[in-house]
């Protein structure tokens, strides 16, 4: 654990605007979110078209020089994934001729650029730049009108400059990095290490962070008064929380399996990871916000 | 329900290219993998910025022109949710620009528009370009090797022109919409219709789309020849699937509930939304896939 929580700083980018009272740059709220997302959604754009391409990638936070590090320290993002190296090539020159144009200042029609446009692009980070967002759903949150309507939740956005990793040593690490965050301990308990091809054929991303926040809501509804005064109301509509989790259910065995029972390592990751997501839902369901201006939405 | 199914047409920016064995165009797979997602991740450029946005929202693809249109049917994608209208303006505005660019023809150093970027532009779409993606994660797929290893999923991608939605009645069919989305029959249990404020509040965006596609994997692992004959590794290692479903707990009341016991429709919904969350990922868990010219990943 760092000395003090470290925060990301806010960019123009990665400031929650709506709602800012639930806002978040806690590198420890964040990276714990992303670590126990089932998948991430990798966004980026391509050229040729104004649509950003979003992929569902397995996505572990990590530092390959300081593998004890914890979850609040600085760390990187790896992704087991794969772009096109003629996007990743394409995407990465026209993210230098941006910061050209930047730093040139002579392209009167181009908007000025924001004051720490140059400053995250400093000390000059390569790579695709990606947008993470990973969020989990906690809870429905069921008030007397639909406006006041929400959910429970902890959602993460983190914005980087991705690169393939090619050295043998980070990429074999950080398979193992990624195995085990499906299942806890899973990867010596598997065929390793991979031989040539499954070393060559598997791509791993390696995410420099440039910034990041999350949004978490928590707790009951809350309605306007004139509502939560209407006593006719009161006694019609139900009120609360329906919390929500996801669970692993019973390890089914494939056709060619010949280990049984089921192994302690896995019963006990399906038990514990249940227990928690449960535990989790049921406590966001009740905790009370931090206190906030505006009603809830 | 449309005569055939129904296509989404394959462009440049929505073709699956890995393990495109496991793509689906179809309407109805992806608008059911949508419209059962909690949230749905939209993504979108943003002037001075490498960095696309991406926000959760509630999301539900429906017809107001025709309400009692099927999953499968051509449909526009609510969401409940927010886009600065400096970015949505902006954005549009780029939109044209880059259009207008491609349709000149006379700059000699942009890459040649793909075929189809004209096509999908017409006929002349407004609005923000925007990317949905949304995902079930339906089970851990444990093989024998690290790399064969993999999950069931269904993802679904859509492109589309993100506008707001202006027209009151439109909003308030939209509303209905989404809320009854979280809880199936919730609308007419609140207190409805919104107030004058409540409907000037809430911001609901229709994504016309223009693309879209869906990646689905189901089924048990399988491995390599020649990890499938080592005996010493069969006798070592559980291969199978962990399947995996979201469940909606017990309705927890807030402290100035008076409704008891919850009530039917309430009930109701989180039975059948547990069982159908159970028996899909079961279904899947088991379900092979079509056959494919790849071993897995």
């Amino acid at each position: 654990m760092p000395v003090q929580d470290l925060e990301y700083p806010k960019q123009p980018f990665s400031t929650v605007r709506r709602y800012d009272s639930r806002a978040s740059y806690s590198l420890e709220q964040i990276h714990q979110i992303i670590n126990t997302s089932l998948l991430v959604n990798v966004s980026f754009t391509v050229p040729d078209t104004p649509f950003p391409q979003t992929l569902p990638m397995i996505g572990q936070m990590g530092s390959f020089d300081r593998p004890s590090a914890d979850t609040g320290d600085v760390l990187d993002l790896y992704l087991h994934g794969y772009v096109s190296s003629r996007v990743m090539n394409l995407s990465c020159k026209k993210d230098d001729e941006q910061k050209k144009q930047k730093t040139g200042g002579d392209n009167d029609d181009a908007p000025p650029p924001a004051a720490s446009a140059a400053e995250y692009s400093q000390p000059g980070p390569t790579g695709l730049p990606v947008t993470i967002a990973a969020s989990h759903v906690d809870g429905l949150v069921l008030s007397l009108t639909p406006n006041s309507h929400s959910y429970n939740y902890r959602s993460a956005t983190l914005f980087g400059y991705a690169t393939p990793v090619t050295d043998a040593a980070e990429k074999l690490w950080a398979m193992e990095l990624v195995t085990n965050s499906v299942v806890r301990d899973r990867w010596r308990h598997t065929r390793v290490p991979p031989n040539g091809a499954e070393m060559q054929s598997t791509s791993i991303l390696r995410v420099k962070i440039a910034a990041g926040s999350a949004k978490i809501r928590s707790g009951f509804p809350s309605d306007d008064k004139a509502d939560a005064e209407d006593e006719a109301l009161l006694g019609r509509v139900w009120t609360g929380v329906v919390p929500i989790h996801t669970v692993l259910g019973d390890p089914t065995p494939s056709p060619y399996n010949r280990v049984d029972p089921v192994p302690g390592y896995l019963g006990d990751y399906v038990k514990g990871t249940n227990k928690y997501a449960e535990e989790t839902a049921q406590e966001q369901a009740t905790k009370a916000m931090q206190p906030k201006g505006k009603a809830d939405g």
